[in-house]
């Protein structure tokens, strides 16, 4: 049934998130596949590690139809789920140096880097999958190396931005490629899949140069040691503090596996300039006078178990905040993430430290284009269809508005959710179906054993606590062998429960006595209605009933 | 064992926040407390209402020396708490109308409005409590009414500034009373205890009045219903929206029990100005042309069982979401709550209104003072000392370093935490004791039954759920009487679950047949171990065993 002449387009991403971890593009017997990343739960989603497309069912019946997977830049929402998607498709993963280092990394994690067949490329390069040519260009973004695609289909010319920004001074001196963009526009854009991460954002997103000043202030005020937490896969922000350290007079070590880790590729691959004579081993540090030393660290959301963390709870092994040391927490909190780096930052300023971050001085930058360059993109591709991607839809939507500010008709801006088919045929866009594809829960080895009914049934849990109550009964007279057993999990403190306890233990006596049918189901509700008549609560009851 | 000569300050508060919820001002025998409010639980104390501040321990052995308690103005973290300190004190409620308004629908809904002694006092009034003269005088705020505190002791004069903002053009034209503060500091004050809410933003707090504008630029593109959803304390944004409708001809109905009750006190009590020939019923309002129609409904943070939340859910009764509403959320998402007020906008969204809120247009401002505000607080007030209160540790901190900024001495200015005692002798300030009050947690009907480690409890059960295993064994050959009987909630999917199951029981069996000891725990330990190397998770386990 597949009509050879329309191009395919499936936006796939992360709770609510569109587009944001994956896209299917397609043509005929051809598919592509652009980037296999990995989001993160809601506070609500108890004990969830992390969610990823359902790769089973969006590429069922097309596994062999597969031609290559391109992945435009290192950050876990890109790269984190290809070692899921490598269980259920065979073909080629295209990336650029830095990029290719980190997924090297993520796959020899899970064992799979043998699996994977790794090529590299370039800003520049042009790759053919079937019918899909695809030239790569670079976009700056809060990591090195990040490329947007101009894809060339027998239906038209599809830009994909990528996450990006249009930095004019960016700290590896790499701008976004305009002239690409413009030359693609020459050419005839029939669509541009572009990031809205940051559409609600007026003006123009920071250039990571103003960084620069402000670690300057930092550095001259700082009388003892300076700590900076950043994100591991901010490569340029790593080249930044390394910057300040030499402008200041100071050694820098580093301490966290991830950042550790990152800095070792970025260094090796030359994507940092780190001198030896400027760093120094972590234990070296911290026998050096406070005003000669930088640590850079992780933790800078607050992670409990990364060194920032640990730092804040005082449960680090090598070394403790001191009086005097100065905390730039180099980063943003991730939306919901606000409680826990907030506290962070209140217990190390409890811990006698001085705390930067970005709320109080401008210490960080987005990495993602705000409303001004959002515009200027669509001025330079002039595209005839949009589709937003990357963001909430409430993002989605604010792009759709600005691109109706400059001129682009709202009909031809599709903005849709994952999963959702976009069709082009004859130089028009449609939509196609929707494939219902769900997203797959990760929690420790498991890979979709728990959905959304089992994380309710974790909320419940936690919300009151559990009852456990044990109940022997005389198979012959139906009598309670002994007093029913009651015990509990976070439903109240031992002591406050005791005069509750005796009335339940008559509650369950009674029942049991008048009981004429399912004993577990009567305890049940009796125990249930009397216990939220006395406390106004609801924990989850379990009845076990043994008849001898 | 009380120094008569002693002016002891005492700032209460919750979960970090300084000062928020109460201050106990001490002199003799004296002793005055300003304020009783309730903090709001953070995302990981599951199940929690809210929390109050220990007045059992903070009040033991001064209850009868309590002279009054003043409370500055009618929001929840101000007065939330009244019913739970009257069971601890007896002493008069001093309130503004409006906020006496809102203290007696708080107290009759807790039963306790008789058994409190409330006196109505306005901006302007003196009151006298034992050696404490207080003056209140208005300061703005986001609800109206709000009066700050200059507290004339023996020791000197104190200024408590209670929550506020130096708005010019208030909504309802009463600015905030510059002229006592000058006069304050004419006489010389001895000490500040001072908003620090919005220390990190620089500026100046947008007055109250920007709305207006933003609201006629939402009537005029409106085609169809507009919504708009805010605080129900917010009398004043009630009034812009009354007085927008008005501007553009449409008639105004309000929904949800808090919106419809707060309007009516503010009506009743002339805050609000709501001609009749304006409001019309919520039934009315659903048959008229969708263009003549203002909705004000409960659920600016999302709340689920609110107005808007149920609009988004699709679970409200009387009326649906429809494409071509408009739906302004006048508020801004409190920290910690992002995840749920983003999720109802996309679904609000995602029913075919247009969302606009904050992030995207300036529909709503805060109620507390920017970094100019509180310097200028700073500069007509001249404290000889700081003591920065309402605000995370991160955000008095900023506040102190502002006050160092305007010239107050480092040394003159107290960061301190909840229960640290402040003493003023002799016109100088010292640190005291620190009363090591805690949190009190309130779930359900019970107060303090629950704390932090049954908390901790919850969130364990949450995390990975749990499994219940009764197991009956034969008294006298210790054998199995049947095969175990296992239940799990919130662990993993059923069908999922089975190849395990058989796993699990055949380890049970094992354990049990081997078991020289105590059967419970060998079962628990046997079923942990075996659990964790097959799933990598580590549910809750309770195991129940029967003799027979």
């Amino acid at each position: 049934m597949t009509n050879n002449k329309i191009l395919r387009i499936i936006p796939i991403g992360g709770l609510g998130e569109v587009g944001k971890n994956m896209t299917l593009y397609e043509y005929g017997d051809d598919i592509m596949i652009v980037d296999a990343g990995i989001m993160f739960p809601e506070n609500d989603m108890i004990g969830i590690d992390y969610i990823i497309p359902d790769f089973e069912y969006y590429l069922q019946g097309k596994k062999d139809r597969v031609r290559g997977i391109v992945i435009t830049h290192g950050h876990l929402d890109h790269i984190g789920a290809i070692h899921h998607l490598l269980e259920h498709v065979n073909a080629p993963i295209y990336a650029t140096p830095l990029t290719r280092g980190l997924i090297e990394v993520q796959l020899n994690r899970y064992g799979m880097l043998k699996a994977a067949d790794l090529h590299t490329v370039n800003a520049g390069d042009e790759l053919q999958f079937g019918a899909f040519k695809v030239e790569l260009f670079h976009v700056c973004h809060s990591i090195p190396d990040d490329v947007g695609l101009g894809i060339e289909t027998p239906a038209g010319l599809v830009v994909h931005s990528s996450d990006y920004k249009f930095d004019h001074t960016p700290v590896d001196n790499w701008p976004t490629d305009y002239a690409k963009l413009a030359d693609f526009a020459q050419r005839g854009v029939l669509a541009l899949l572009a990031d809205s991460t940051n559409s609600p954002e007026p003006g123009w997103t920071k250039s990571e140069r103003v960084i620069d000043a402000a670690l300057d202030t930092v550095f001259e005020e700082a009388q003892g040691r300076i700590l900076v937490a950043t994100f591991a896969s901010l490569i340029s922000r790593m080249q930044q503090v390394v910057n300040a350290a030499e402008r200041h007079g100071r050694k820098i070590a580093f301490a966290g596996r991830s950042m550790v880790d990152n800095m070792e590729i970025a260094r090796e691959m030359g994507y940092v300039d780190l001198p030896e004579r400027l760093v120094i081993s972590l234990d070296k540090s911290l026998s050096m006078p406070d005003n000669q030393v930088v640590l850079m660290c992780t933790g800078s959301q607050g992670e409990p178990r990364s060194i920032m963390g640990r730092l804040a709870n005082g449960t680090n092994r090598k070394f403790d905040v001191r009086e005097g040391d100065t905390i730039v927490l180099s980063s943003q909190p991730i939306p919901g993430n606000e409680e826990p780096v907030y506290r962070t930052i209140n217990n190390l300023f409890r811990r006698g430290a001085n705390v930067i971050y970005e709320a109080i001085a401008p210490v960080h930058v987005s990495g993602h284009a705000s409303q001004e360059e959002i515009k200027l993109l669509l001025h330079l591709v002039r595209p005839k269809y949009l589709i937003p991607i990357h963001g909430e839809l409430r993002m989605l939507k604010q792009h759709a508005k600005l691109a109706e500010e400059v001129g682009v008709p709202r009909e031809n801006i599709a903005v849709v959710e994952n999963g959702q088919v976009i069709e082009f045929v004859d130089g028009k866009m449609r939509l196609g179906e929707r494939i219902p594809g769900d997203y797959i829960f990760v929690d420790g080895t498991g890979v979709g054993d728990v959905d959304r009914s089992i994380v309710r049934e974790r909320e419940t849990l936690g919300r009151d606590g559990i009852i456990v109550v044990n109940v022997e009964v005389n198979k012959k007279n139906g009598t309670l062998v002994h007093e029913p057993n009651i015990t509990t999990r976070g439903f109240m403190l031992p002591e406050e429960m005791e005069p509750l306890l005796d009335g339940l233990i008559k509650q369950v006596e009674k029942t049991v006595k008048n009981s004429n049918g399912n004993i577990e189901n009567s305890v049940l509700r009796s125990m249930k209605s009397y216990l939220y008549k006395e406390t106004k609560r609801n924990p989850f009851i379990f009845v076990t009933v043994n008849r001898n």
